[in-house]
């Protein structure tokens, strides 16, 4: 019989629990960097979404050589007022000499790990290197992962978060102090970003907002922009971008989703493949403010997928699925149905 | 806990016995004409496809108001000769309103039975109403599911067969015999098609074929083509289509992959919901030749998926998988790494 592996939600928390999430968070960095760095082997598609007025489910496909992969992904803002997540999300691979799946994880932890994964990478080539402060505008599903993120990639282990809503700053402090960071709850947005040079920007109201303007950023700052991710759903005041050296994943779906879906077509921005294998630069002076527009791509998916599955095959983490029909006789399908059921 | 409904490759064989293949035919034939009539209502994409020289890897995505789904499915014509599947396929439903994906299913046998149930719907428009023999050229996985299905709408009790492949053919004989269809196998194209009126082509090599030649069309045939539905795979003369009344499923993905690649953009071509819903034709004279250039619809296979759901909700058939993550706080997905393994 032919299996699909799966990951489970509760095999995924168990898996990270027993690694621990910084290891992971370590782990997929590498991944993400060794894939990032082969980007001419990648199929890239943007993403194909399914927009209402009220959120939008995405998939999410590339394929190297050997191995395809799709997340499905939805967003949709008002979920945490009546209980459930704003962003869940699946992902299947699938052997691309036969076309068979392979292994099938939730997503929903997975992505907030790759996304915070990606952010801090970003960050390690464009941030100050002697950065010690992190903070973090938004205080959702996401703050925790890219918390630890840049606390595993930079060394950065003070916070200062704000978020409109007190009881996700709370969680934000609950959460983290007994992973021994130091957590300073700010009141404002000026408070939190005050005396720091790395900031992280992570709404998920689908509008446009400007969470920070031009003259509340200083010189040197790099931010990392999340919350951003799809037509009509921005943070930053357009100045900061102009002002900036941006940096992004993949450039045609960025013009479309990203903050800078607010600036004109010939707005210049750098793919971050690109700074990560050397052909153009990361922080160029102690003076520059550097953007990292993210809104999450597909190649991120796959090498989260990837290691995943590295890492749990052979336990008892993974299970199984029956999704492949696989008769004896290939070609008599039909045979299934006339067997003892 | 948050699950999505799993019916499984197992329990997809068990339903299909336990409530009858032509049952489920005739069943999926309602649930497609009903979707089909109201194609207003969906979101319609051509389906997302990455191709390599030796087979494909599609994404076929549609969404009502209240339900997204998606299919992943493959074709790899080598496939059998390594004794795999060529198709194999699995789908999603979601709900739009919150995003969560509802219910997951094994699609290899539930798309041979959607895709002979869509060809039965379409013949019962545009073949001689008092057709008698149904010839199949092609005798792989989907001959019998085409077979039945033509019983069931048509009432096609008599079945020609031809394939290269004797063993094959020998396949479709022993498979419906038993459920009293008269078989007859041909050694040819001509011997199958002698005296028919129906004739199904399905052919899975990837390349341009000429299955038919156009003389050997006799008038008032309707011709069912499900065999070409990729770029550079196609099965019919194309002096056969520029003779024939052309029905298909959404024009803008057909043109890309059906039949109609090899005709001119301006080729005239009718959406076989039209014909349905009545603002179409369907056979007009008893001579015209006409052809379902049949490539596969995102709409079919959410019907299926939508009828798979129905029919089997409540019963042991449905399983369930945790792809969800389920927090009690919803901007909280981090307590689930601190929470118990």
């Amino acid at each position: 019989m032919t299996v699909t592996q799966l990951l489970d939600v509760d095999n995924m928390a168990r898996w990270i629990q027993r690694d621990g999430v910084e290891n992971i968070l370590a782990g997929l960095s590498r991944y993400l960097e060794s894939d990032l760095r082969r980007w001419q082997d990648f199929e890239k598609i943007p993403r194909l979404a399914s927009h209402t007025d009220f959120g939008v489910i995405e998939l999410m496909p590339t394929s190297d050589a050997e191995l395809f992969s799709v997340k499905y992904v939805n967003g949709h803002p008002l979920n945490p007022a009546r209980g459930l997540q704003t962003v869940t999300a699946f992902g299947v691979l699938a052997d691309v000499d036969n076309g068979y799946p392979v292994f099938v994880a939730e997503m929903s932890l997975l992505t907030a790990l790759r996304t915070a994964a990606l952010s801090a990478l970003a960050a390690r080539e464009l941030a100050q290197p002697d950065a010690q402060v992190h903070a973090l505008i938004g205080a959702g599903s996401q703050a925790e992962f890219q918390a630890l993120a840049f606390r595993t990639v930079l060394g950065l282990e003070q916070l200062r978060v704000f978020d409109i809503d007190s009881l996700a700053v709370e969680k934000v402090r609950r959460n983290l102090e007994p992973l021994g960071m130091h957590v300073h709850i700010a009141e404002s947005v000026d408070e939190a970003i005050d005396g720091t040079d790395v900031v992280t920007t992570c709404i998920a109201d689908k509008s446009h907002l400007s969470v920070l303007t031009a003259d509340q950023v200083r010189p040197g700052t790099h931010l990392n922009a999340i919350g951003g991710d799809c037509p009509g759903k921005t943070e930053l005041d357009p100045q900061i971008l102009e002002d900036a050296r941006v940096v992004v994943e993949f450039e045609p779906q960025t013009r479309i989703e990203g903050e800078i879906q607010q600036m004109p077509r010939d707005f210049p921005v750098t793919e971050l493949w690109e700074v990560l294998e050397g052909t153009a630069p990361g922080r160029v002076s102690a003076h520059e403010v550097t953007v990292f527009d993210s809104v999450g791509f597909a190649i991120a998916d796959f090498s989260a997928l990837r290691f995943a599955r590295d890492a749990t095959e052979g336990t008892d983490l993974q299970t199984w699925i029956g999704l492949v029909a696989d008769p004896d006789d290939p070609k008599d399908l039909f045979s299934l149905l006339s067997q003892p059921s």
